[in-house]
């Protein structure tokens, strides 16, 4: 009656939930369609892959909600069909963990290791040091869209605080963090399972430094904290050690009561 | 001829070598002994387990140095003997990625996926936003010791800030950080290797806001950005978001020279 909520949207269909969703194989595996509406100029996002891979999982858990997912890329993963071995190592209490491997034409292309909870059950202290950063309102932060935008940008309405976007114009803030709003386009609330691809969906922070050719992602961890309000997600990303061509790049997520809805770091690579 | 580097000290033994020592089993697995050594209040440590578990693996590599590990605890080890089950997912050119589970009683204890390069091949830009944090030295530092130390500390030379020391005389500082100056007592140089154990050496920071009664980790990454100089180590450890019971440790690990060698993350439940 009225309502719009997340049930319906999975019926109808929003993006992310058709270009995550695994149909089960008669071996006990899981087939996935890793999309091109995901990509950055060619090659599917390492946030969305991480998203992709745990949907196998998630079907095997008891637990509702995804609390960790650990994504290591050894090679390039192509847009096409993918098959999914998940496999569950412990159901506890309060914490589910298994394992993931996203295989292409027989070679891994992501392992990942994730656990499920209920949020909703979690119960303890709270002690929090920092409130969400203070950005500017979206209506005066900067679009981020236009031709030369990869596909992937497509789908969300993103904006990004102007310090932020001054690497787009030439203007590097010369500090490496990449800040702004974010939401899903088509409307898709944000949650749980795709805390991944928001841990990964705003340009490296390091185009504020440089701009490499290519900086791939090594390695992807992404814990959620809370199940998101809908609304609009403002997510910070900063790099303080770019080593020899390694960085790490952090990133909070908050929705938009201003509650940290996730944390996430990612090894990644800078090449010339 | 008067050297004593490391490969020597492999051979007289120093603790962390001898603990985290694999034997191959006839089935291709590794046989591992967990050592009470590394015990806080009778649980062997996050941080050497994530150690030990890659010892399996890294015989199987090309690479040399550890570059990133992932832990996951599904359940508590026990000290004693364990079955480490190591597999290459990938041998690359640059890296090497692969999987440990480590095992006992027939159960997945702890989970691992870990990569490996060649740090001194690492080229690349390097820009450094600070450098390491203004401690006093470890002689104006109080030192980690006495009757109620877990056995885990008699292993180090372990010196905590004063205000980090705080909560060990029912003063905490109020703020969730734990900081200070680490070596191993046996003199062992730190390594790739032993960063995870490094990664997770010091009491919870959040003891300097509450004392739990259990702080387990469910997740802990580690990444390795430079082969660290031999000498002291400076850690610094930090929570900024403690939410329900559900909490990130950070930190960050310097060597003498001043240089960042490690960064880490851990998930973790504080319990009452």
């Amino acid at each position: 009656m009225g309502c719009t909520g997340y049930a319906e949207g999975v019926a109808e269909g929003f993006l992310f939930d058709r270009t995550t969703r695994v149909q089960e194989t008669p071996d006990g595996g899981w087939r996935a369609e890793i999309s091109p509406r995901w990509n950055i100029f060619g090659v599917p996002n390492g946030g969305y892959l991480a998203a992709v891979g745990p949907a196998g999982l998630a079907r095997l858990v008891p637990h509702p909600d995804l609390l960790s997912v650990s994504a290591y890329y050894p090679t390039k993963t192509e847009p096409g069909q993918a098959f999914v071995r998940a496999e569950t190592i412990r159901i506890g209490k309060r914490v589910s963990t298994g394992v993931v491997r996203v295989e292409q034409a027989g070679e891994p292309r992501v392992h990942l290791t994730a656990m499920y909870t209920d949020l909703s059950m979690a119960d303890g202290p709270t002690h929090v040091e920092t409130g969400p950063p203070a950005f500017p309102p979206p209506e005066e932060c900067v679009r981020a869209e236009g031709p030369i935008a990869p596909e992937f940008v497509q789908n969300f309405d993103m904006w990004l605080t102007p310090e932020s976007a001054g690497w787009a114009t030439g203007r590097r803030s010369g500090h490496a963090e990449m800040s702004g709003w974010v939401r899903f386009i088509d409307g898709r609330p944000p949650d749980p399972a795709s805390m991944p691809l928001f841990a990964d969906c705003l340009p490296p922070a390091i185009f504020n430094l440089i701009q490499p050719a290519w900086t791939p992602t090594l390695e992807l961890t992404v814990h959620v904290r809370t199940r998101p309000s809908p609304g609009w997600l403002q997510v910070r990303f900063t790099t303080r050690y770019l080593q020899h061509g390694h960085l790490e790049e952090d990133g909070e997520i908050w929705d938009e009561s201003g509650t940290l809805v996730g944390l996430s770091r990612q090894l990644a690579q800078a090449r010339a």
